[in-house]
């Protein structure tokens, strides 16, 4: 059934569907002229799933897409980064829609077709002139294979450009999964200072794409973390236009969980990408609990283990200190009891019964000094398991974040 | 009413009280020949009542001693830093007790009347011949005015001595408390890797100890923050061996609340002072939520600003970056309304109504380039109040931290 798996688009992105244009500019938010600006277009409408932070302060744009997310579809999503537009009150709102009234305008679409993206610092009001400008100028520049520009015009302290797209085959037609994504500081389970926009031509309903994105978050973003802090303006935003001109993808379709799983797999890879360009960060650890009495109970315990500055320090220094790991076991609000629990670096054996195993700590240290590795926890009470995707805590991280 | 006032004793600590001996010696746990080794005596019986880390997984000297502090009287303490004794299984519970029983043996107690306490690494058996000998030099060394060598013997990564006491009168007579205490890493509300002694004369039956121990840990070591980690070992004791000669201090005595103050000021003091000495810290900043609906959401609050890796290292480059902080307070859990929330540094207005203040950046950077500053956060959403003192997260803290 070779016709049945998904494959890697080389270069693919945010374009990659059928009937997706984009493009990025430059127009003066941030201050080095380096692109801050993108706008993401359907030919058609198509249908939305969002997924938005869950901070209680959220930034004007994440207020006004999540109206306009819920009802009706969708032509166009635009972006800009630069400036969060977050804690700016009633002015920010404005803002917010200001840019969907440009936008929307400029491309002959209504504004409710529309959502609005912002990242960068809290508390400043955008540039709306320059804004306005910017906005034309990439209605201007859209086009079909364009998808890198918008996706660099999204970055903040990212350090490279994060697209990734998946192509396979329903009802003898090809159907494409295309996204981009930015990180990489304030990433938390629950969102991060992240954007994430997908795109796919698949024809599906609005209530089998949304179930098919809250679980394809719940696998990906929400399983990633890199300094434990849950910004104003997290948003993932998925959009399918339905070009492929497929039969609906609905439950009972012969492919719909090929459809769901390449979602997941598309989300799971640009979170991976944010992980692995986390701000200043040397190394990514996939901490992996096991045993544990219930799934919440793993969560707790795996949240503890990626929000523990000491933890994240031992792996800067390449340190197996698997104590540090035990201490916040300890204190993870997850029941266990310290003699079930082993902890394994790589499949390598390094506390069993909560007490040092017999593995050399020479072996523990070669695997804690790569710059990939996993650490599984065996809580041995249970059948709950969680994953989170992390990085270590640097110096670098600290440098990047202590200055303006 | 000039004798109702306790007075700061110059030079104090936790043989300021009547009738307590300490010693602190190099028995080689540590590698550098540095001291390692305390005990703490006092000449009579005292009453006890002492406060445990909360983390699941304890070590075994906490183990045993949360036992032998529940009934009878105590005689003496018996600490060692360089080894944490924790992770260790029943060889480490056995060795806990053998430190107990050289201690009681040589002074001619009862184990029952000894408490026993361990700060170090994890997962590491102490060396029990050196602990033997150790034990049996101290012993030797017991002085009333040999406090400080034993505030010395219990640090680890502090970088001074943390000493204090006050003296009072109750009924005619001098009242002391003193005590000592060690930081510096993992420290975090519920405790942190922080032992706490304090020595009082006060006479006090166990039951009043105990409710004036339970308030003061709560106003003092469970108000403060390094980096968000509890540790596997953390305690403060507290023996009162009543040899002031007044009478009993019960909740109808006059003077009782003046002891509880004091008590509650000494452990201020002594958890102010493992702040002030945090590991690689510039800047020890107060964060006082203020204006919450109730108490838990105004320690929630703190918490989550006080945990923020991205709060914490704009602190370090003197960024007063307020926006991180209402991103805190947005995924603290909470119950906040953006609109409501002021934030001040030192008094000075930085946001209002969730929005940015008047007040010039350069004067809101003048404060957060101190080295000490308050951050005031009001919800206007209720009477619900709690502070933390905490620190910032500096590139020196990785240092320290990464390496074994």
């Amino acid at each position: 059934m070779k016709a049945m798996e998904a494959k890697t688009l080389k270069g693919g992105g945010v374009t990659s569907a059928q009937g997706f244009q984009a493009a990025g500019v430059a127009c003066g938010i941030k201050s080095g002229g380096e692109k801050d600006l993108a706008l993401i277009v359907s030919d058609v409408p198509a249908e939305v799933a969002a997924a938005f932070t869950t901070n209680l302060v959220k930034a004007a744009p994440v207020k006004v897409s999540m109206l306009h997310s819920r009802n009706g579809r969708i032509r166009g999503i635009v972006v800009n980064s630069g400036c969060a537009n977050a804690c700016t009150g009633v002015g920010g709102i404005a803002d917010a829609k200001t840019m969907i009234d440009c936008a929307a305008r400029k491309l002959k679409t209504r504004p409710r077709e529309w959502l609005v993206c912002s990242t960068g610092r809290i508390g400043n009001r955008l540039p709306m002139a320059r804004v306005r400008k910017g906005i034309d100028k990439a209605a201007e520049k859209l086009a079909y294979d364009n998808g890198s520009e918008a996706a660099r015009a999204i970055m903040t302290t990212d350090t490279r450009r994060k697209e990734f797209a998946m192509r396979f085959k329903v009802d003898g037609r090809k159907v494409t999964i295309g996204g981009m994504a930015k990180g990489s500081g304030m990433v938390h389970p629950n969102m991060a200072t992240m954007l994430c926009f997908v795109t796919t031509d698949a024809c599906i309903d609005k209530r089998a794409l949304r179930s098919c994105v809250d679980e394809a978050v719940e696998q990906s973003f929400n399983r990633i973390s890199v300094d434990g802090d849950t910004s104003t303006n997290d948003t993932v935003m998925v959009l399918a236009n339905g070009l492929s001109g497929t039969n609906l993808l609905k439950s009972y379709h012969p492919q719909f969980t090929l459809f769901k799983e390449t979602l997941v797999r598309v989300m799971r890879k640009l979170a991976r990408m944010i992980v692995e360009d986390g701000e200043g960060i040397s190394r990514v650890v996939d901490v992996v609990v096991k045993g544990a009495i219930n799934i919440q109970d793993a969560r707790l315990a795996a949240l503890a283990v990626v929000r523990s500055e000491l933890v994240k320090t031992a792996w800067t220094g390449g340190d197996p200190n698997w104590g540090r790991i035990m201490a916040a076991l300890g204190y993870s609000g997850a029941r266990i009891r310290e003699e079930m629990v082993e902890i394994y670096y790589d499949g390598l054996l390094a506390v069993v019964n909560g007490q040092p195993s017999k593995t050399p700590v020479a072996k523990l240290k070669k695997i804690a000094g790569k710059s990939k590795f996993t650490i599984t926890i065996h809580l041995h009470s249970g059948m709950g398991e969680y994953s989170i995707l992390t990085t270590d805590l640097t110096e670098e991280y600290v440098r990047i974040n202590k200055g303006e």
